[in-house]
């Protein structure tokens, strides 16, 4: 493992070049939406087509006995990331599929009428419509953990909210909006106590912290890979391995089935039952080139990276009068903020002109809008190509912003 | 479109060039499992991931304006390819997905205990154990339709089966194993006289035979982009519109909804109300380039090239005294195949050592080989890069495993 920077700004990541998609002066500014693709992971999709291709687990020749190996290889590469086995790693199409995976699979054949699932007024549609299916099929409820004062998931007030009745817990990492930061270990100990069972989207936090699933003691963990410098189409759910060998298939097809006759099928252990179908096999090969890529570059150092892009994006917008920063001050490599009398929308298109490319919009999390009393927010958010020139370009565009509308 | 060629066999396909993957001299004949990729198809993802990247729906900078014109010419152009409308098209990982969605978002919300559902003898697993998924969830009951003598589905066997009952009806359009061509229209419009619903499963068809829905007389139509010299992990669902419409979401997430807050979600209409999560972006411009490839060739011309083919693999392989050769005269690109005192895997094994790839075993079909009376076959699948080589490649195999069990 990369070590620790002590200081970050002494060694700055400068790994633009590996990224054949930014062209020179375009500050990206979008990673929260989806990263960027260093030219390794591309090459190994390419390969994955050109040259190596076959399926996988069925053919009786060496070339798809070798991607099998390779597509295996790449669910111990998701497994060694995370600190997690194999045969705990479940490849999907993303994280909304995951979280429903699970809702459909644990939280519909557990929860009945009366029982509870506590989220979070901070998370993104996936981690809170699949809930409100299960919720409204089982007769359960939902309650929500308010936000602290400066935005992150109060965890002193879900300590009192917890009761008998919350079997499950839904709690973002890395808020997509604020960059707010949960701790997670907290988090999982709390609805332990409370006799619940807890899933973590981090999809935000994979690609900006060390994660480590036993350490931070949860039950389920999911993300994706295109927001992980992967392809599109791919994604993963963790969770433990008696857990998934508790729940039924999600979706039935070719590879999850033990045996299938019209009387009677029986299904594969996990994680093969939650693999119906052909698998997304290029998806996989680059989500691991994709992990290979962040852990060489580290990700305490890219962690680092982040926050010091944060900092000097914070400190530059709070310059400027009309913006209101917010998240709180440690978010990680994610700002959001709001200009008096200018809709983000506008921000955005502005900065557009200027070859910055941000998000405006309510960012898949509506309820965490009504809760800040804004309909949108623009945000800024970072990856390990971007560097002070991009923070640079994004108070420079947004100076244009405050004069235009000024 | 391409006219039909009269003589195929004067103006066979010479296409192999065009797939890196093939080496010289290597017998590929495992395209029913997936199909080796084009260098257009290649082309368009590398370009997709290092030139145009981005996400789509969502951002307001011109690159990802851009990516969702791209994103939503692909649907155009697979609406055109089955003769559909864009707003009946939804993207789904592959076929697998796109029946569990209609078995859950239209089976399970409709049929009640009491209800059947028509399968038939030779269907896939996954157009099996998604049916059963839905039977044992609202107390459904499964038929299941015969072949006939020449190892189709028999459709007058099916017009006496159907009842008032069957609300579901789920047939392959041409067999993963066997390559017997259904005739839709018939089928569909027996299902409609009894009032049921039919979805087609077209993985095996539409990369061999020109499919129109709206002539096919069906109600969904699904297939995987893989088989169809496409990307992994993406395939479609085509619904009539007012089916889609009627249909509630099978997964929650980003993009699917219309507004959410924890009090009340409401959905978009379809086809987004089924794409939650970021989509397989760059999945779905490979797959528009992999219909733009075969629509260059014709599929006219490709299912004339198969038929041929096919015609001299079973002439080949008849006439060695040990094979039984399986499925009906006028298969679609796929030869099955038993050798007495030979398991098909080791005929895989030996066939391998001639540089012939074929698949052996139950192909995801064991309630047909109960029916076939055999544990597994051998099967030779066709695409457009085979030629008269690789049959004779084939052959030639099949004669050496004869020598050395014989």
């Amino acid at each position: 493992m990369t070590v620790l920077i002590a200081d970050p700004a002494a060694r700055p990541l400068d790994v633009v070049a590996d990224f054949p998609a930014i062209p020179p002066g375009w500050a990206y500014l979008d990673t929260a939406a989806t990263a960027q693709k260093p030219r390794a992971v591309i090459d190994a999709i390419t390969r994955g087509y050109d040259t190596d291709y076959a399926t996988v687990h069925r053919g009786v020749y060496q070339r798809s006995a070798d991607m099998t190996l390779a597509y295996e290889a790449a669910r111990e590469t998701v497994a060694r990331f995370v600190n997690a086995t194999p045969d705990e790693i479940v490849f999907v199409r993303g994280a909304t599929e995951a979280i429903n995976l699970v809702a459909q699979s644990f939280a519909a054949t557990r929860l009945t009428a009366g029982d509870r699932i506590l989220l979070s007024t901070l998370e993104h549609h996936s981690n809170i419509v699949p809930w409100q299916m299960v919720a409204e099929r089982v007769g359960a409820a939902i309650d929500v953990v308010p936000l602290t004062a400066d935005q992150r998931i109060d965890l002193d007030a879900m300590a009192r909210m917890l009761r008998p009745e919350h079997k499950l817990v839904a709690l973002a990492h890395v808020s997509n909006v604020l960059g707010s930061m949960l701790d997670v270990r907290r988090a999982s100990e709390l609805a332990h106590a409370a006799g619940a069972t807890i899933l973590i989207d981090g999809c935000q936090a994979v690609a900006r912290l060390p994660v480590d699933v036993r350490a931070l003691g949860c039950d389920f963990y999911v993300f994706s890979g295109h927001k992980l410098y992967g392809p599109t189409g791919i994604g993963v759910l963790w969770g433990r391995r008696a857990l998934l060998d508790s729940m039924p298939p999600y979706q039935g097809g070719g590879s999850m089935i033990d045996r299938v006759s019209f009387e009677r099928t029986t299904y594969a252990p996990a994680p093969t039952r939650f693999e119906a179908g052909t698998p997304h096999i290029v998806g996989a090969l680059g989500l691991a080139a994709a992990i290979g890529y962040v852990q060489g570059i580290g990700l305490e150092r890219i962690h680092a990276h982040e926050t010091a892009l944060v900092a000097q994006a914070r400190e530059a917008l709070g310059r400027i009068n009309s913006v209101r920063v917010l998240g709180p001050a440690d978010s990680a490599g994610i700002v959001s903020f709001a200009m008096e009398g200018v809709h983000p929308h506008d921000i955005g298109t502005i900065l557009d002109e200027s070859k910055v490319a941000i998000r405006a919009g309510h960012h898949c999390a509506q309820p965490l809008m009504a809760a800040l009393g804004v309909e949108a927010t623009a945000r800024a958010s970072f990856g390990v190509y971007n560097g002070p020139d991009d923070v640079a370009a994004l108070a420079a565009g947004i100076e244009r912003v405050a004069r235009i509308f000024g």
